[in-house]
């Protein structure tokens, strides 16, 4: 039951948090601000943080250049800039890509080369962060990834399709702003898939070899808040007491990533969004999510029934994947076209090695360690559209193995 | 429904925890050791502390004359040894007195002057402390007082009789090593009232001002496993998973100081034991308890009742106040002489003035502003010894304010 316990982030979770920049002490002088194109400059964000920042005499130079599923060309150029212009902190405005490149600048920023040298997956070199990081301050405008409160920052070398996992203590934000209102104008799917990010966060953590009683209790709880919220935020965008919810859901799943990490879910994820980097995360994990429970049905079935009574369903295992299967249809994203993402049925062979080659770390949290065919059967049993939980001729549920 | 967040201390909570310090990178090379005189000796537990700093080349000098309700002097005293010594660091092995000195020793060393100049009631002057404090590590041997993830010291200046708390972000420890083992040696009574130390925490922290759920999670969890494991504890000090869920209890309790902070209560209790030095915080809460939450009981039913509920007693309000009882009784606390600890009605005007006056702080965070009346009718009703859920003379409960 025991545990360890450090996540120094200083977290402001409050309406209008990003008006506490002016008057919080911010850990630098000089800011390279990173942030996306779009958004946090339609929705006036951008501007709302240069003039907290302007009231507190920080300067600042912005990186507005992140994409999901983030680049390490672009965390490369950007920490060029951070060079050139001498800052000495990292500010990442938006969600998840946007907090991990942040993340991913700040360490390179101090420890030169490449960022791959610091991978331990795939082909990356798993050399030891020397240096730590730039002090990191986020302001997030997603409830998704728990990039504010973790120390794991996730990024795609596009040339060899590998979207790798850094995680080291120096990754804590010094600081997050968190105010929900940010979230309120991300349309209704996205913020479904978001939830699903924040529900695979905490399910994963409650099934894996390190799941301990404080890391239960915070996932239980996020999986609750994720079923009764998640829906009305997709209804109404702007119903803020769904925001609000979700964004502390999103606080709690980041603190159970920081307790007991995710499982091989998210290596499986990793390597459908690292050849389709159309497909968001939380998308790819809302595609995974039922198989990868139903494979896990015979291994922790007492876990998984944890998981259905906190969702508010039946006291059975099975009733878990039945709650992903309606929450699915009550934030309609239960019929997404999987192939406009251009995931393929014929490339289960490459994801499966690509999931265990460059993320295959996380398996080592799964209660049973899964091979190379266990892996090709999930992938397998998800491309089975429209059947995620597989029914035999007369109606009955099968087993996984059954099947593939 | 929001709230901040920041608890940078890393926790190493498991078994032989201590065997963890050779191989944790320690936030200096000398060592202060802070030690209480006894028990850390006779049960070896010293030893083990400089084995393993041996083990990691530090090295240290100890100071071991800290007594329980902890004096000024003796933090003056131990900074100037620390000074001539050259520490870099503190560290704390024992409890909450020896703790919450090492916090003190560490701020005083890097600030100068007298510590009650940093202290805000009483004759403290309130100034800033400007230069934060030397890095503490605690090595707790009890679970009672949560300053092993909390940013509070409680120090008792004894010539005027003030035991007041200090409250900074530097003193929270920069890694606290909480191995439950090391609190089987505690004899059942001590256990008893530090119980009642991790119990009041979280009640206070649910009926305060500052509630958030994060905090109200933390708190009724830590209140269910105090009802739960102490009385298990008390009977069987070996009982370690009695002692491991103690431990537990206690850090959620300590979250939860840090998160919402204590109530008026504890403002109370410093006051006893700021003129009776022998009594054990935790006595003098336990004293207080049900008084004190039956004095709430019209201000927030609904709050009181959810602490009721966690700890697996009655859906009613009142029926916390049982609960206080009856677990006073299990853990044979129910009959102590208070008055061996020199506890003195007559002297109800002086604890008032006193509670008030030191730790009026505290006064803000409840849900009524307590003034000086209401406090001497707390401390009246708990001087009517034995009659502290009060009956009238049809044995029907009655109200508070009907008998004071």
């Amino acid at each position: 039951m025991y545990f360890n316990f450090h996540i120094p982030t200083k977290i402001i979770f409050k309406n209008d948090a990003v008006e506490d920049i002016s008057n919080q002490k911010l850990p630098g002088i000089k800011a390279l601000i990173v942030t996306g194109g779009t958004s946090v400059k339609k929705y006036g964000y951008l501007d709302r943080l240069t003039y907290e920042l302007k009231q507190n005499r920080i300067s600042y130079v912005i990186y507005d250049k992140i994409t999901p599923n983030p680049f390490k060309s672009a965390v490369q150029e950007a920490t060029e800039l951070a060079k050139l212009e001498k800052c000495d902190f990292v500010i990442g405005l938006g969600g998840g890509s946007v907090m991990d490149s942040a993340k991913s600048i700040a360490l390179l920023y101090k420890n030169g080369g490449d960022l791959w040298d610091y991978v331990g997956g795939g082909t990356g070199k798993a050399m030891p962060v020397r240096n730590g990081a730039l002090p990191i301050v986020t302001v997030s405008t997603t409830a998704a990834t728990g990039s504010e409160v973790n120390p794991f920052a996730v990024i795609t070398k596009e040339i060899t399709c590998e979207k790798a996992g850094l995680g080291n203590e120096c990754l804590y934000p010094a600081i997050s702003f968190i105010d929900p209102k940010l979230t309120v104008s991300i349309p209704g799917e996205l913020t479904a898939f978001h939830g699903f990010d924040i529900l695979t966060h905490a399910a994963e953590a409650y099934i894996n070899k390190n799941a301990n009683p404080l890391s239960d209790m915070l996932a239980l709880k996020s999986i609750a808040l994720v079923a009764e919220y998640l829906p009305k935020a997709v209804e109404n965008g702007e119903n803020l007491e769904a925001r609000r919810n979700l964004s502390y859901a999103n606080i709690l799943s980041g603190f159970v990533e920081s307790l007991s990490g995710c499982t091989s879910e998210h290596s499986l994820e990793h390597a459908l969004s690292a050849y389709h980097q159309n497909l968001p995360h939380g998308a790819g994990l809302a595609f995974l999510a039922e198989d990868y429970f139903n494979y896990f049905l015979n291994i922790c079935p007492e876990r998984i029934k944890d998981l259905s009574v906190a969702a508010g369903y039946y006291n059975s295992a099975e009733g878990f994947i039945e709650f992903l299967n309606a929450l699915k249809k009550k934030c309609f994203i239960d019929n997404v076209d999987y192939k406009k993402y251009g995931l393929n049925k014929n490339m289960i062979l490459i994801y499966t090695k690509n999931a265990i080659d460059v993320m295959g770390n996380l398996f080592k949290n799964d209660r049973k360690t899964l091979d190379f065919k266990d892996v090709m059967k999930i992938y397998n049993c998800c491309f089975m559209q429209g059947v995620l939980i597989p029914k035999n001729q007369t109606g009955e549920q099968i087993k996984f193995n059954d099947i593939v």
